[in-house]
């Protein structure tokens, strides 16, 4: 997606090979404009197949996919990283590893939200090692609906968890893949 | 507003005389549709205020918030619960201590997007014994911006949040207010 790619280049700043700081437009300051063509850019791939739901992990993933979800006018389901105490019944739980942040975390989804006869796309803002969007994609399949596909702002394409999700099957749709980041350049797949 | 209130007395459910469960539209499933609209209700609110950015907290009070940024044409900021090992630089920061839950997190501002000359409305889903929105208030202070005021979605009428808010001289607007709720009534604030 074009318009990302260039606001990538202009406000992003590689920290290290591995962390790219995009604080400024996606996940501390957000800007909302953006984050509606990216919710468009989304849904107009994923337009043809009946989505019933978007599902994404707080926190950053929210804004990508109420974009996507009022573009597609279906509702939007968070999936919060610990137990609600509120939400106690007919409960869905799967643990997510960070590699990265050598830290666990529990994704809640309250089943009547997700069901059999749903069809789901999984809306997130990166896509590094993968831990958190195997950890949606468990939970999606455990609600037995069908998954459609999942949406990534940003992938990093120098890390294996796109080629992982490919792998198996699911469709993958990341609007920009950084291939490699240095302190004064930035690559994205064709 | 109508319908909030309307989306409230079909959907929402008085797990106790404090605890309204609000999961199937606002914090677990959310409506993007009434999202738009409580957006651009709180546009109406503050559209003459100049507000140049919209603040608010992790995780449920983005949806509202981004599509109040949205609405006024503005940057979001989103506050997280927890320092970032990213953001590391300039830093704003204050404690708050949730009176319900019994536990306390530190709210983090990278100061560079809220400066002096900002105009900041501060948007949260919930207002109940006002905690949260006591940091937010704390934290744009210290940013030295001004702020033109806050808005809930909704605030339970019947603990002291909102009454500490407005005694404060914030400007405070609440599109719906829970003054009472049991099992099978639930009496909204005229």
């Amino acid at each position: 997606m074009k318009e990302l790619e260039e606001k990538i280049l202009k406000e992003g700043h590689a920290l290290s090979e591995n962390i790219l700081k995009v604080d400024s437009f996606i996940n501390h300051q957000v800007d909302p404009v953006l984050m509606q063509q990216i919710g468009d850019a989304f849904a107009g791939h994923f337009g043809n197949k009946g989505i019933t739901k978007v599902v994404t992990i707080e926190s950053s993933g929210i804004a990508p996919a109420l974009m996507t979800a009022l573009s597609l006018n279906v509702p939007m389901i968070i999936l919060k990283k610990q137990p609600s105490k509120v939400l106690n019944d007919n409960l869905l739980q799967t643990v997510v590893t960070s590699f990265t942040k050598g830290t666990s975390y529990e994704l809640t989804l309250s089943h009547q939200f997700i069901q059999e006869n749903d069809n789901v796309l999984i809306i997130d803002d990166f896509l590094a090692n993968g831990c958190a969007l195997l950890g949606l994609i468990d939970i999606v399949k455990e609600s037995g609906a069908t998954l459609e596909g999942a949406g990534i702002v940003i992938e990093k394409g120098f890390q294996n968890g796109g080629q992982k999700i490919r792998d198996m099957g699911v469709r993958l749709e990341s609007l920009a893949i950084v291939d490699s980041m240095t302190d004064d350049s930035l690559t994205f797949r064709d």
